[in-house]
């Protein structure tokens, strides 16, 4: 039985129960909104996960980060030393995009080293093997997919993009569309690619049933992946994202039905005035699945500051109603990520989701007790409640440069402190 | 005369034709604009700048850069550093809020080295005054004050910051408000300690005839500062703040029918959903004069992340129509920034503005011609369209280690490349 089928028991797992508790919610309504399909807690039956994440409307905004070695650049250490950077950093899940190196030895070692919902993208690994075989990532054989697929499901794999709504329907849409980026999901390109060459559908489309089985058996949470999602401002909210929009509406409510946990994959780089629509299109055409935004981007013009132009489109996303947001690093359009950009990228990403939590779930508290210690100039409380504690650095060496101990300001104003001048004034 | 005056008379002044020109509107435009009050140009009669700005509505969203001193950290060549970054990030005006050293001396270096608008904030200067003759800067004479800002005119400031709205009546509304971080406003908290200890009236506001006049004179662009800023999620949009915005609107009214050009300021610490409609509340208030925003930032929990907590804010604000950002800086909350910092600033700010202009002036040109260069894989251009180019470092280094010098793919995806794969499809 999967974790839907136990849900719509009545049954309330210990799953359920240690995500209601970390979000202060009933586990009944844990429950309920799982077996509705609006909220997931990706785990592998295979899995042992210490820190299950639940991802959907009602609670926190959760944050991914992915990792993975790419043909260049191609060292398990670094993948390593990446996933801890991402955890120490408070990611909520991780998703292992390698395409570089023995791809299963790497995915071995994240998936041990990581308590949090690991995810994949089976494509890469069935590319990457076609690639090595015959160097040419466009042979794809349809059993070698289902065999990939299986295989990653039986190592653990938590959730797994699929591209699975790009059809021959939106792909007629795409030719069609005059895109200027055409498609930017590596998934989606081979799979369209592979397509246009052989005029065959998208296997993963058309044995839907066979991966649903899969998924089934090992409680993998599908994330019906985008394969057209925009890949700048002008190919936003255009017919062929819409398209493949609809269709993965009518795939995850076959998934649901039949007991498979999913979430719905979106853009991308789209105006900010293109978001909250966006957001609000996505739970009407998906019957309120979960959505899992990569960014969105706010601007194409901006490489090197990705994570910024990210966590203005992921705030007014998740505020909209977005439950489940990709990082996107500063290297972004530049090169594959190192630690530090990893930490930037979840750090950017938290931001924000906290920023739309607390206007979404109406929970100010966080910010309130940081402003009661800032405001007190106490600054060991402002370290422990700061997203990024490591930044007090700067705090604590100014601090001990003083002559007089007494002095609580920082190197901005010094003496012409507010807050010491509040102080001063009584009560205000 | 005045640019106001000027603009009533029907005049079009080489300032405006260059603003004019900048923008790609017509010169009518920017004077009748000026008439309303709606738009400014901030540039003192004694200055030589340049490089004009507008800032205001129909036209570009602008961004200022603060530098300057302080006690415990104070280099003039420093703040000059600071100033080169500010200038080499694109800034388009800069305030110097110095509070250590010789401010007369650092002023004159920044002004000279400075090719935009520059601002400041008088009070500081008074402060440091004060503070140096009787070490309390909370001994405020009136005749010294109005000393201080005709000085700084003189010498050749744009613009100036004057806490004029802070009033007994404001006053009274933030005792009773029991606010959690009080007044977070530099200017608005000696002020108001002031008024407290001595039960007089702002001078500020008693004076504003006074302060006018020393406008007029020198076509100083006043910068209605808001000293009641909220300094905290749960502060913000509470009684005192919109008091106080009333205020500005009468004061601004004021200013504006006395020919002098006038900006008004806004927060501080904003939650999401009440940044649109602050804005759409100042420009009621206000008449449509333009809207100086300090971030808002729309959390309080992430020191050393304030550029980007900012930038979430500010691009909300400029797409809801704020017209001018005041950057915030990662060291925002924990010390005096560096010029690392400085350029962090700028870029996020002009981020911010940027993703607002797209959709605020429907000009989505520039990251058209970004993408188009991204899937030509045209790294050359890439290079110069992009908001930092020397961030295409990493690209280029990359690509100097490439074997075959036909590749151009990144190290994000080498091979897998989704362009490369498109080139292939012919079309898509």
């Amino acid at each position: 039985m999967t974790l839907i089928d136990k849900a719509r028991k009545g049954t309330i797992t210990a799953e359920m129960k240690a995500v209601a508790k970390k979000e202060g919610v009933a586990p009944e309504f844990i429950r309920d909104e799982i077996a509705s399909g609006r909220l997931v807690i990706p785990k592998n039956v295979k899995r042992k996960i210490l820190d299950v994440e639940g991802i959907g409307a009602g609670i926190r905004t959760k944050v991914n980060a992915n990792i993975g070695t790419s043909k260049d650049r191609c060292s398990t250490k670094t993948e390593l030393a990446k996933l801890a950077e991402a955890l120490d950093a408070k990611t909520d899940a991780v998703m292992d995009l390698s395409t570089g190196g023995d791809l299963k030895q790497i995915r071995r070692e994240i998936l041990d080293a990581c308590p949090k919902p690991l995810g994949t993208v089976p494509l890469y690994e069935l590319f990457v093997k076609a690639s090595n075989r015959c160097s040419s990532a466009l042979k794809l054989d349809v059993e070698e997919l289902f065999d990939v697929i299986e295989g990653q499901a039986e190592e653990g794999v938590d959730f797994m993009t699929v591209h699975c709504g790009l059809n021959l329907t939106a792909l007629e849409r795409v030719r069609r569309a005059k895109r200027v980026t055409g498609i930017v999901s590596r998934g989606g390109a081979f799979i369209a690619a592979w397509m246009a060459t052989t005029g065959m559908e998208n296997p993963l489309y058309e044995h839907y049933d066979r991966l649903l089985k899969i998924a089934r058996k090992y409680d993998v949470t599908l994330s019906l992946g985008d394969g057209l999602r925009p890949g700048c401002m002008a190919d936003a909210s255009d017919r062929p994202m819409i398209q493949e929009m609809i269709m993965l509406g009518e795939l995850a409510e076959k998934a649901v039905s039949e007991g498979v946990q999913t979430i719905i994959e979106g853009p991308g780089h789209m105006p900010l005035d293109e978001i909250a629509p966006n957001v609000k299109l996505q739970k009407s055409v998906c019957n309120g699945a979960p959505y899992y935004v990569l960014g969105p981007l706010v601007t194409d013009v901006a490489p090197g500051y990705d994570h910024i132009t990210s966590a203005i489109g992921g705030a007014i996303a998740a505020w909209a109603g977005a439950d489940f947001l990709c990082y996107v690093t500063p290297t972004e359009h530049l090169g594959l990520p190192g630690p530090k950009d990893v930490r930037d990228g979840v750090m950017a990403s938290r931001i924000a989701a906290h920023a739309a939590d607390a206007v979404k779930l109406k929970d100010k508290s966080w910010d309130r007790e940081m402003s009661a210690a800032r405001k007190a100039l106490d600054w060991e409380a402002q370290e422990r409640l700061g997203i990024d504690p490591a930044k007090f650095d700067i705090v604590k060496q100014d601090l001990a440069k003083k002559k007089k101990t007494s002095d609580k300001t920082c190197s901005m104003c010094g003496e012409f402190c507010a807050m010491e001048v509040n102080s001063k004034l009584g009560g205000v």
